[in-house]
């Protein structure tokens, strides 16, 4: 890094450190932040990032679906070579760092590169998504999905947010929105860009607990879920009724679950150490439970994720033989309702490469790591060679005590230039 | 069995046929039965039973203590030899014959052989006790307490039914016992007693599922619980946060009960068959669980029983290493919370083998098997040589579709008579 972007960037740093305290302040309280997609509060963080942009000396605004977009100045027309992005919005009383410390990176990547590197930063495009949680309309990476083209207007005219009681295309009309601009075509050409990259704190404590400031995302993680399973024995007096005789839907279930977390051990021994199994809700019945009662009845959720389709569609397989065993064993029935999921999604190995050496140029090893779902993903569905850098959280994501220093963001940002630079010198 | 007592029975068992029809109905609804424990319906029966027995020529009443008392004619002021005896009251919504079935088949007794064997039946008492289910004053066996004088007055004072407000010693002056009565004292003399036998419905399946009438108790058994454990973990993102990582704590919870399971079955294949185990109560914390979150507490309950406290105490003891070696593995804390129970009660083992003598002679093997609470535990704690005789019941107890056949009543009817009558002629 040279001197000249070292000062730079000794000087935009403290700029970010305020920005983020002016956003978190204007969208957020005590109890937690609350950037609700396509409406106000995303907006007002929005403009806040145009005020600095501009401020800096570059051009900033929103694009023809309603992201913000940042380029150098006399870029904004550009079709991008390199889309820097992470999302505006948060969950209802989330953290301020979730989605934001990206679009705030990449603002701060153009500003400090901007003066020292002109072309390098020519060629960057920032993009502050819109509606990346799910919480708000049910689904996730609305703005993204409308940035690459892949949100048909179907869905747009479909998809309602609960609190607010209006479809998509009424939020998107109410922030400027034209319903023409809406015609499945990605907001900016893609056909130039040749790389993806997202700076996210991690949402998990990995880092933390390694003692390091970032990490390299090798894949975003895809899952195979039953939300809504169920178990069904018979009610029994528990002290009339001998074990041969017993349809314990609790005993069944209980020795489902010891057997995933065995069975998802071995894949981790067995070299597939990004598997992760979580049964999140187990309970018998409330309203029929009792301690002296043999439970008839357990309801229970499922959730396989991992970054190789093979390995979870397997953990899934035995999960589904062990049921069928364990119900001829105890005389229950295993009905695992509805399975939904989605596949895992590689990231880049390139993009990936090029992040970890950025790192070791200044002197940190990223932990190469796999991810949760974020923007990232959408750009990788299309083919574009996307990459991550994950920053180091305490805390975890989704709660008010999401914890990232200014130091780690600094690393992560400074890796996250040596790659654009590095992106711009090994093109074409 | 002579002729002559073949008669009476033939006469007698329509009639009683008649009397649980006449009581059923006195006491119930669609819903269930419900006879309250020292309260109006609880009387009702009593008095429907009074009218039976003194309609066949039989002394009967109410004790000192507020217990029916049915004995041969002129014996009613006797000391007891043989004392017959289950309870009148039904838990809310339960079945008409879970009680009643003893004290309808003690009268059914005397009914049958004073006529035949009147030197036979002025041996027994046969009692209808009030009070054994524990709902109504949060604890059980009152009306065998007060009769064998296991009840302190303090108790008597301090125990409330919650739903009348009222203490035991006002629900007890409502039925016409005098206070001065309530001395701690038995409510006629039992140095004299030989034998204490009880007939019950079964509370469970077993006999339905082998076929077989009736079966003769061993014991009673006893229990060691935990109504409110926990498992105490940590809330974390499922995608986010290694194995390695994690406090899961319904994994932990899940082993623990899995592996309850295994150690149960291991203790039936070592030869202990009426050893029970039942997690009735497990759920994690439904305001904070979600399908994409590892759980950070779950609430369960511990039910173990048993004919053996040594097998009880051990299988509790192998579950409290065991969870402290789940502690370590998943990180997690377990506070298993109250710890309440009580022993074992082995019955007679000379009236089992008598009571099985006497099915023998009449053409069936009763199946011998534990047994939960009744009443006969109170008189094999006062030193008196109880024994139980068990009537196949297809729906379980404590609930409206409890299901005797008169066919059955009447066969273990015949076993009472006969054990009555071997009693008497092995006595001094």
């Amino acid at each position: 890094m040279t001197g000249a972007l070292a000062r730079e960037l000794a000087q935009v740093v403290p700029q970010l450190a305020d920005l983020f305290a002016a956003i978190g302040s204007r969208t957020g309280a005590e109890a937690g932040i609350t950037r609700d997609a396509y409406g106000a509060a995303e907006t007002a963080a929005a403009t806040l990032l145009i005020d600095y942009a501009k401020a800096r000396g570059l051009d900033a605004g929103f694009d023809r679906v309603g992201n913000l977009n940042v380029t150098a100045h006399g870029c904004f027309g550009r079709a991008p070579e390199i889309v820097i992005g992470s999302h505006l919005d948060s969950v209802p009383l989330g953290g301020n760092y979730d989605g934001l410390a990206g679009v705030v990176a990449g603002i701060g990547l153009l500003a400090a590169l901007s003066p020292v590197d002109p072309a390098a930063a020519a060629r960057v495009r920032v993009i502050g998504f819109r509606g990346e949680e799910s919480p708000w309309f049910g689904t996730a990476y609305l703005g993204s999905k409308l940035f690459t083209g892949q949100l048909a207007r179907e869905e747009i005219e479909s998809l309602r947010r609960p609190d607010t009681g209006k479809t998509l295309l009424e939020h998107l009309a109410s922030i400027g929105v034209a319903a023409a601009a809406l015609d499945g075509r990605p907001a900016v050409p893609l056909d130039r860009v040749r790389a993806y990259l997202e700076l996210h704190i991690e949402q998990g404590p990995l880092l933390e607990a390694l003692g390091l400031p970032v990490g390299v995302a090798t894949a975003i993680r895809g899952n195979i879920r039953h939300p809504l399973a169920k178990c069904f024995g018979h009610y029994a007096h528990s002290a009339a009724v001998p074990r041969e005789l017993r349809s314990d839907a609790l005993i069944a279930t209980a020795k489902l679950i010891a057997f995933a977390d065995e069975r998802w051990r071995g894949e981790i021994e067995a070299g597939h150490p990004d598997t992760v199994f979580t049964c999140g809700i187990f309970a018998t019945d409330a309203k029929l439970h009792a301690m002296t009662k043999v439970p008839g009845e357990v309801t229970f959720s499922i959730n396989i994720g991992g970054t190789d389709d093979a390995v979870m569609g397997r953990l899934h397989a035995d999960l589904m033989s062990r049921a069928e065993q364990l119900s001829r064993e105890h005389r229950v029935r295993f009905d695992f309702g509805r399975k939904v999921g989605t596949g895992a999604t590689p990231l880049d190995a390139g993009i990936g490469r090029m992040l970890r050496d950025a790192g070791a140029a200044i002197g940190v090893s990223p932990h190469v790591m796999p991810t949760v779902g974020h923007d990232a993903a959408m750009f990788a569905r299309r083919g574009i060679p996307a990459g991550m850098i994950l920053v180091r959280n305490a805390n975890g994501s989704h709660n008010a005590e999401e914890a990232m220093s200014m130091d780690d963001f600094a690393t992560g940002l400074r890796v996250l230039i040596a790659a654009v630079v590095a992106i711009g010198s090994a093109g074409p």
